[in-house]
């Protein structure tokens, strides 16, 4: 990391519930207990890596409350209820180093309609594009080369990475974080075919991303046919995701990179889906289902499932499948044997 | 919707064929048949619907012309060859009021290269950039932060979205339609071994798209090695699809979603390919070919055909295998039964 | 092509080991064997396609040394090492004519930090923008609406293309090539489920690109949780690819269109990736690992192994159960005729 902190600082950024042992170290660096060195802080996050923690380099540890162990020389333990959220606490505050909070106002090379709305307290980078009717809320930050469409409405405290779009009368809640290239509006995928020719059916909805809803760098999200997308309220989206017109994903949702989801379809809350999922038209995944990565549901599925391979079956008959596949070639010659046998059989019997 | 529309101006827009009952109500919404109410315009546009008809509170509804039921009190039937296409001419009226046709002229802030040419009637909008040798077509509309390289082309009436590039020497042809972050022209990727690394073939062709082809948002289609990489008139493109180097897309065909087309393939006429389709390089699909979601096309297919699974099979025999798959724990059973009783009757017989 | 050369020129360049024959046209094309045209060159880079030569109507041929054949009328043959080298040095010079090295210095419109560092023969084009600390070497050019964000290091004689981005912190190395839309830096995809909330995990690291690195169009690059991602020198990226946090790529890897790579995963070097592969997080690819295309890969590989399929497995072994379960139909029929013949025998032997 590029700043440092010393254990007075991490104490109070963290509140640990015990602290053993001490350091003199300056703490400047972050890593897995295996590669930590003398002057980086560490943490176990998975129980898996428990062995790891005794030989650690570390300065300092965040452990979780049941940990027993005894620090070594010159190290620190913080004993904490979850390792990974005060990891988290931590590299937020890095954060707020690494990236200050902006000043307030718009950059004179922003091209920004005088019917437009920017809250005082907003932050409008270079050569951002805000077209009339458009409101930008407080505290929200848009980068640079980003786009906000006529109408469209952008919450409290929102970032906007570089080259990020809000189009035509789409509506972002409070908290979001569009990264780079990220496509909120684009039309709906829709023709009806007269005479040989794909006659475009215009997408005339928009699109509404509810509060905390993040999404990754060059994810597209289609406007709606009429009425709206929605994407409810925090969700996380990763990047490369296909969001087609019509959808409505619901809240708590994790969607990892180069998802797709086709047209008016509905995801509840809660659903989970491993990247390169596809997800077929007009269908409702339930609260809680879980996907796979690549795998390609194009039904309903029931609350809390969890789905593999293409087309989706429940993950434990796709795991079955997969180990008989492979014993594929053993099945046919087995059959070939008994039919050796047989014949052999109706011969000595005729 | 955003605009109002009372029934005679609808009845202008749609002209049907036959008008049923009548409505006081101004229409100011959309939805499907199930959802509307008072107020909306609702349609028949897929005959397993049918029966939400009767009940719908639709104010307006969109209907074959073979549908024989009458309207509830208070509402409308416009009778019309094809509902779908009625409301797309509805829709596109509402698209005119939201979108209106910009004025002409270059934005203050865009940076045109004087040895540009760019029609009286065009509009380039704010911080677009054009380079030299490169050509507008009257009517064409560049957004915002769109690129237009040295030498590129551009036809008449086209709508280039923001953050959209058309790169060097490529051309696009009449009412062509890129959405957010389209790249045509990017490099192709190409490259020979020579000592252990990767030395670049330089990619000099281009990129020719033809007439009244849409590009979806975030799609990049890569320039030829030499020669020119081709998408035909017609043709419809959705978002995050990839199109290699030297590939030829015939006319009227369709690319759903995150669609990847691998170098020097050709797609004949009215292909249909389903959202994360794969299609390997320097093979042909005939006329009409039509795939599934998430299929893996590496070999030549026959006119007509419908696609589906890796590999790429018909799709009667991929759903067959589906079935059959999900019977293997069983067959395996059978076949251990087979060897028991075959082992019984040799000793029997014995 | 855009420009002629005679045949002296084209000598000059590619300095064959052998000239057979002449021609008197200047050359002004390239195409395919079966495509060219006189006054076009072509060219025989792979075997198989021998057999064109004899009719080939190019005026110049770029021909393997041990190539016997003679030239026709008015026809010229360059005996080369490696013909695709060869053109590859031709396209290259046709590049450099295409695209002449653009003039150094910052457009006007640019909008560059005064405590950014840009050197004197790098070029900065039209509405770039270029953050406080930030850092571009020599040669450097980055074309337009580019964007290089706090504290970010551009090496010596790299490419930027439009739209493209470099956020904080974040290194590129020298003669790096990003094309259209690219990200290098975007936040890596984490989260930790805090009383049904994913609670963001700040991605405080960033991502290092070696020398001699290419990245498609539209590719996005996540930067670190903390410390970095990397990728490693030569190594090559095809469009609409997604690297996840805290990847290492290796040396010399080529990952085809549409690629994913979870987090925490490492690609030794030498191993390519075919169209839309998935990886998933915390593995490792061994040295040479080549994957088919629609591959997905769970689990760690062995050095210069060949997958295929999903989950992966041999390429081999794939082609195998692909043709076994083709033939499913028929082992159930057969499975169902051996039940049919042992139930009597069983009745004969009772």
């Amino acid at each position: 990391m590029k700043h440092s902190f010393d254990l007075a600082q991490l104490e109070e950024i963290v509140s640990p519930e015990q602290v053993r042992g001490s350091t003199t170290r300056t703490i400047h660096g972050i890593a897995a207990l295996k590669e930590a060195e003398a002057g980086d802080l560490s943490f176990l996050g998975n129980a898996k890596y428990k062995v790891d923690v005794p030989a650690t380099q570390a300065s300092l540890v965040l452990l979780p409350l049941d940990y027993e162990g005894e620090p070594g020389d010159d190290q620190c333990f913080f004993l904490v209820k979850n390792p990974s959220v005060a990891l988290a606490t931590i590299c937020s505050r890095i954060e707020q180093r690494l990236w200050p909070t902006p000043h307030a106002g718009i950059h004179a090379s922003a091209v920004v309609s005088k019917d437009a709305e920017v809250h005082d307290s907003a932050t409008v980078g270079p050569l951002c594009v805000i077209e009339a009717g458009a409101k930008i809320g407080p505290g929200t930050h848009l980068q640079a080369h980003v786009f906000v469409g006529r109408g469209a409405k952008i919450g409290a405290d929102c970032w906007l990475s570089p080259s990020s779009q809000v189009t035509s009368s789409c509506i972002l809640g409070d908290r979001v974080r569009l990264h780079g290239g990220v496509i909120v509006g684009s039309d709906g995928f829709g023709y009806e075919l007269v005479e040989g020719r794909h006659a475009k059916v215009p997408q005339v909805g928009s699109v509404e991303v509810g509060d905390d809803v993040e999404i990754g760098a060059n994810s597209t999200i289609d406007r709606a046919r009429f009425s709206r997308t929605v994407i409810g309220r925090g969700t996380k989206i990763d990047n490369l995701v296909q969001i087609g017109h019509n959808v409505v994903v619901g809240q708590h949702c994790i969607l990892c990179a180069q998802v797709g989801i086709s047209g008016s379809t509905t995801l509840e809350d809660y659903v989970v889906l491993g990247g390169q999922v596809g997800v077929g038209g007009h269908i409702t995944l339930a609260k809680g289902t879980q996907a796979g990565g690549q795998t390609g549901i194009t039904a309903n599925t029931e609350p809390g499932v969890t789905l593999n391979g293409t087309p989706a079956m429940p993950f434990h008959l796709e795991r079955r499948l997969v180990v008989l596949n492979r014993k594929l070639p053993d099945l046919f010659k087995r059959v070939g044997q008994l039919e050796t046998l047989i014949e052999a059989i109706k011969k000595t019997s005729a």
